[in-house]
């Protein structure tokens, strides 16, 4: 039993407090202190399979501070990571810290911190947020544990944690496991929200498949890859066994919130500069992106 | 008094039908012979304005072949030109044909012709097809009557009848009448139908307005265009005086047409593989529209 502070109260936040508060006590630290009010009486009630159950969990406010523990899971998205970097600097430098954002935009800023144990957790839950207690498991995937700087026990411990509903799998080398998943949002992520289709119509729609290999191909050479037959078949498997789902970015766009986009191709498009490769189809659909977030706010 | 036919039962051939019956004895040539007894039993209903006005014209199929007249008048959309090919091959080579396509591909096909007098229109109204004899005339544009083989005096009756709400207007470089239209279409038709917006919300929402630039620098490039400011600014005009219009090719999309993608950044990829000029973001618009018919049609 450690007690693990889980800093985020969004459908990641959420869903990773309920279930792992089967073996941790877990202190959820949000931002708006409604959200821990309301944590603190209701607890977190978590749908799956048309079942809810209600975990109880602590709950608090971030800017009041992050209490001493034994885990700090930061389950943010990637664009407030900068706004809770005061509080992460307060936190022991010997305290583990588990990352859990898409894209590799964060690595920057992880390595400006202090700590000496941290994490890197690629997460393949499918979670939606329905209200300030409430998340729905909508599809069971993996918590995929990178080691990033040194090994801390408490890696160990969450592996032991894993189940057939909420399982953690080791990864050894945290840089192609990062960079696969990115790849592969950086091809199904803009193209899905923007012809606002499933994520099996890509492949499937020949001028749709077209642009997938042109863009693949741009991502890689930005990202100084030669090879890049593995990724594409990474992509295409993801694309088969999400075939009916919408991806993040077009769920995103669909309701009017800010997309992962600077942290997907944001990324691509700065590593394409450091190789000076051009990029033209990533910077449009950087673009198209950004305007379709700024469209839905007018 | 002309014999006219108008070849095309669609949006634009029915509002030509009607609009020029007022001058001239107008047959209609339509594909389908249900059609051609609709129109000879109720005439073309034309809305403006919300009033409708019934205008009698004869319809014949055009399969049965087109009667002698004085004037052709082809206003099917580019991309069913070719089908209608075996009908025009058999008028008079003498007698003077009006071609009212999109883009810059038809002329390709026209060349192909016997005839000596052919003539341009590009058609700036906006025309809603809503029956079989239905038509709505949603905004009064110009037609932009070109010159593009032999001088024939029908040309000039043709701006004769020029009226406030159908007007003629003479243009006397085809050439450069015709780029600056595909260079417009270019440029907004497939931007507004991938984001879904109206022509004005391209050059307001910042990052738009970046890959509109990105597009046009390519498209002028293409064409073989070194100073293109003046082209710049007509797309800005558009955008600006059409703010709150659905272009074409978003309307095709939405209402699970068929586009008329082929014959405006069709014509821009091929003549960028003429000079050899990289056209990504063409091609993936391109694509992407390709891929968005295909979807619609699933």
């Amino acid at each position: 039993m450690n007690r693990l502070a889980i800093i985020g109260g969004g459908s990641v936040g959420l869903l990773y407090a309920a279930r792992l508060a089967s073996y941790h006590e877990v202190t959820v630290y949000t931002k708006s202190k409604e959200q821990a009010i309301a944590i603190n009486e209701k607890g977190i009630q978590i749908e799956e399979n048309e079942q809810i159950t209600v975990i109880r969990v602590k709950a608090a406010v971030i800017s009041d501070g992050i209490a001493p523990c034994d885990l700090v899971v930061i389950a943010v998205k990637q664009y407030h990571l900068s706004s809770i970097l005061p509080f992460l600097r307060k936190i022991s430098p010997t305290t583990p810290l588990l990352f859990l954002q898409n894209g590799m935009s964060h690595l920057e800023i992880i390595d400006s911190l202090p700590h000496t144990y941290v994490f890197l957790g690629l997460v393949e839950h499918g979670a939606l947020k329905k209200g300030d207690v409430d998340v729905t498991h909508t599809g069971i995937g993996t918590t995929r544990l990178c080691m990033y700087k040194e090994y801390h026990p408490i890696h160990k411990e969450l592996l032991t944690n894993s189940t057939d509903s909420f399982p953690f799998v080791e990864e050894h080398d945290w840089h192609y496991t990062m960079i696969k998943k990115l790849i592969v949002n950086a091809v199904i992520n803009p193209l899905t929200a923007l012809y606002r289709v499933e994520n099996g119509m890509l492949p499937s729609v020949a001028p749709f498949r077209q642009n997938m290999e042109q863009l693949f191909a741009e991502v890689v050479l930005s990202l100084g890859i030669n090879e890049g037959k593995e990724y594409w078949a990474s992509i295409l498997m993801v694309c088969e066994q999400t075939a009916f789902n919408r991806s993040s970015m077009l769920r995103d766009i669909e309701s009017e919130r800010q997309t992962e986009v600077d942290s997907i191709l944001g990324y691509i498009i700065s590593e394409g500069e450091k190789r000076h490769v051009d990029v033209p189809l990533a910077t449009f659909l950087y673009n198209s992106i950004k305007g379709l977030e700024k469209k839905q706010k007018k």
